[in-house]
């Protein structure tokens, strides 16, 4: 089969290999129909992540449909439509029993990273039966892609953690796909103000279609100015960092309110300073997490209830035998405009 | 009256001065009986605290005696036995409405502060009906004097929002009176294990006592390769930094569990590292807040149902004369082994 | 001044009253520019509320202007455009300090009720700072009536109690004023399914209106059957009890998913069954509540963000003057179809 | 083997069964080494629970051996000393992944039920990875049969339900074993107070070791009014039902403060009256569960730091040849003072 390999070279190569077989009875076979790339693809090629190594077929995200399933899988068969997680959860450890599966210690994020990955045309996924979703007829199978990471990624990571509420104000450092991510499901929410901050006027346009309420461009290195003067000079309920430099994430720390809660989602390659000496007696919280995708199931109803429509984060479409031009689309964003860009290998 | 001074000279001075009068119809005037010496203190003799001025009274615990009140006060009148918190709240703003009240508008912690405060023969407390409390005939009201701001900071910025659990396993980075408070209150939430890590092997003695299952001699640089081995590589639940310095706030961030969280009590006076390269993937939280004493009255209880029994914090006594023996007892405690020293005007 | 008057003969009458004064130094006068009737002044017309008795003027909702203050209230003076809150609250009792406003022991929902209401051209309110609320300029201070009882007993008896969530099913048992409000603030919470079920279809059109996913008319007894029938079998995750009998809170019962959670806002007059043989292994929680009107600043929010616009639940405007008509028509509801009647005494 | 059945004659009755085989790759054979009596079973025998038939061996509550595993089990292995949970749980469905193990829809209570139970030499678990515990090695295996049902469901259903919290006040109607489960796990989080209810005075004494701070013999009918007593009037915090009579769940309706939450663990048989009358404007919850068993795990860390000590819930022990006389024991508990009885098969 082909599929989308990190190869010696630090470069994404299309190669051939052995389509997938079942190796554990809780395992499927899934033919892919629709995946993407996460901007933690990107990660792996650069060589940021020790435990992909080259060789390895990329992806942790899509939808397709049942090639096999192994002997104790019971809820899935042969033809069914499902969606894949990103994180794959054995169930019954201590982390998922609390549902952090991305702690999972069987598990967790090893899609594309220890083992082979989605961007293929066959995929072999551990734990179906915690790990796949059943994807009810007529859904629009190629948005619901956006399930299998980003979606839940903003919404758990920054939503949840940092507790958007009825008529909070919210302000999201970055407005990449992540952003946008936490910008949709914040919306859940019903808060007040949401203000996204980001450095490309495209994309600030692109998130006050999405329902921010105010946009900062934060070229001028006075973004923490702006959300004070937006604010009454409080502060903002909710920070949501989605960049995962220590620039951003300072500057979270300088726009939250006292009592306030900054919650990360960006991938952080070297550590931040944290200003205790302002921050010790103002009753914040800072958090961090890898995605459980714990939400798949209630996004789905979001999505079944059109509460959200993940279609909107898709702006280009790729064959399998287009994905160096994929990547290339994806990597360069700034230019292209690209939000998520979907690789359909079938 | 008499009263302890923060002087010109950096100094505790003691010194006559006007007994206070009501300025505004929520006030009281408190005959103080017994007050202390809070870590804090030392911090405005030093001029760490910018908003404490030389000429202040100090102080800004105790118990007392009402002298009198102003108009407006309705749930207090002279004689009265009252407890004073550490906080004042005007109980009406935003911030009195979450209960968040260290960040009153128009109060928080102004005693011994901004205003003069409670190590003085009378002292005059705004916001009477919100900031003083009741206590029961028959009770140790100089121990209540723990009551006023070292337990409930314990308790709130150590306890609660480091979310202890039945079960579960915390630790705490310093043994001194705050850590002390931290590992009493952690008690009321039955956790398996409380591991205490100090360079004082007296403090650790007293914490052995006061019921933590562990501890930790921190001298050797060591303790977080203590702390894996004792809690089987996975870290512990929850880690109270009740220091206030880079390298204690650094030693929770490598001990914590993955979906742990780090309750900051210790006052800073500069920022920490934050590894985030380490922690964005690891589910934790991260919490500051100044002591909103919110849970007087559940403390009361716990004191009269002898859950706890704070007369044991109580390491010396000294009448207002003595103050400045007081300040030299508390400022040497690793010599003096004194955890909370009382000061009785009366 | 000109004031509705509950009178001896169990009816409404206009009369001549002396205009209230100042009696306690927390004391607001206000003049009132628009308040409304609640269905709870129906049940005191009846005798069914024992505190209130006749000769008391009824009202406890409305907007206006301060008329005068008491020595110590701090927020407001002369001039100030002011919502008024149901509920009194002293703001230092035990319940008011965890924002159970309605338990307040020297206040909670006394207007119109023990002490004098909103249905004339002045009302006293005690406890002003803890109880009225800045209007921002520009606001619709008519449509701002519907924060002072009705909204916030809709958001947090029935959807903050009912722990609305997004994704979820929520099924509302009484589509008047009360399940409108319930209905239009659940939608905070973007749930997947709001059902409504009512006897009356021009309340179950209006619902549609508002936002219900599925209205039941339940005048065929069957609506329990119906609910299951679009939940799949499983029932809603949560039921609001939005009438006050017993049959519906049966009703809720019988609907309620496992896990699930009823919410009650009626105002009931006599025990309702609870089928505990059929509900004791369902891990189900049922919540009572008088509205606390804790959430009106978040519900303030959320109508300057045009969240909500709570002039729709208006359906008719009366003078003072036309008190009486005012009355005839919302007790009339099913034939006037009103909702809420605003009267305006200036 | 040997096994104890529910027999046609509804009583409990010794008889020779062949060994349990696997039958699924998720089940385990477990040699039981110790297994007990709950109320539930004798409900079976009166014929109360529909989907237990004559014929079935009961019990579902044990300790034990693993005897042999199904191909898909992948945490336990032949040899293993394990505990068994009374709630046989899948792990991936919608209500195990939110730990409602009791309502998974493959398993639930399902032992001893629909399936042969515990008390017999030998039993097939399903879901072996799920419901099974791994014994550290050295603990009492014997006192941990308590684990399997009665203290989760004390604490699950009475305690973490109703929220009983450092200081507050707790009032538990029934002091049999399910109500002293909950009296022992309510400690964990420090009440001031725990009232102790029922009309057996040798339960009432051994209340009051286990740790109850007051002890109310209701047979005098005016146990409503003992507790409003004990409580200045205000009621309790928290009321747990643990009898399953409408009388009791009164009871709770009549002792609960505004603001609190009646926790009910008892099976009832028939509707109580809800007395919505006085309780809708109290601002109280009412909880239903059955037990989950989600805090086995907890559990056995807070057994390991001795915080609770399970065995002295044991009374009586017999082997499975007496197992008729335990029956008659359990059964009789008024006479014979039984708490719970250990049945040891081996």
């Amino acid at each position: 089969m082909k599929a989308l390999v990190y190869s010696k070279s630090g470069k994404i190569a299309l190669e051939d290999r052995p389509k997938p077989e079942i190796t554990a009875p809780g395992d499927a076979v899934v033919r892919v129909t629709h995946t993407t790339i996460c901007g933690t693809d990107l990660h792996i090629l650069k060589g940021d992540v020790a435990t992909a190594t080259p060789g390895r077929i990329l992806g942790h995200e899509g939808v397709g449909v049942i090639d096999s399933v192994g002997a104790s899988v019971t809820s899935f068969k042969k033809g069914d439509h499902v969606l894949m997680s990103c994180v794959s959860a054995c169930g019954t450890c201590a982390f998922c029993r609390k549902q952090m599966y991305s702690h999972c210690i069987h598990g967790g994020w090893i899609l594309g990273n220890t083992i082979d990955g989605t961007q293929a045309e066959f995929v072999r996924t551990p734990f179906a039966d915690m790990s796949l979703y059943h994807i009810p007829k007529g859904a629009d199978e190629e948005a619901l892609v956006m399930l299998s990471d980003i979606l839940p990624t903003g919404f758990e990571c920054g939503v949840l953690n940092g507790k958007v509420a009825p008529g909070s104000s919210v302000a999201i450092v970055g407005a990449g796909p992540e952003g946008l991510a936490a910008l949709w499901t914040a919306q859940f929410y019903s808060p007040a103000t949401i203000i996204m901050i980001d450095l490309d006027p495209n994309r600030l346009a692109i998130a006050k279609k999405f329902g921010a309420t105010d946009v900062i461009d934060s070229s001028d290195g006075k973004a923490a100015k702006a959300v004070m003067k937006l604010t009454d000079k409080a502060g903002v309920d909710t920070a949501i960092e989605a960049v995962g430099i220590p620039a951003t994430f300072e500057l979270c720390q300088q726009i939250i309110a006292a009592g306030g809660t900054i919650a990360n989602i960006g991938v952080h390659g070297k550590p931040a300073s944290l200003h205790l000496e302002t921050l010790w007696d103002r009753n914040i919280a800072i958090t961090t997490r890898l995605v459980d995708t714990a939400t798949i199931p209630m996004l789905f109803k979001t999505a079944a209830a059109k509460t959200i429509d993940p279609a909107l984060l898709i702006s280009h479409r790729f064959t399998l035998a287009e994905g160096e031009a994929a990547y290339e689309t994806f990597g360069n964003a700034a230019k292209t405009r690209a939000l998520k860009v979907i690789i359909s290998p079938s």
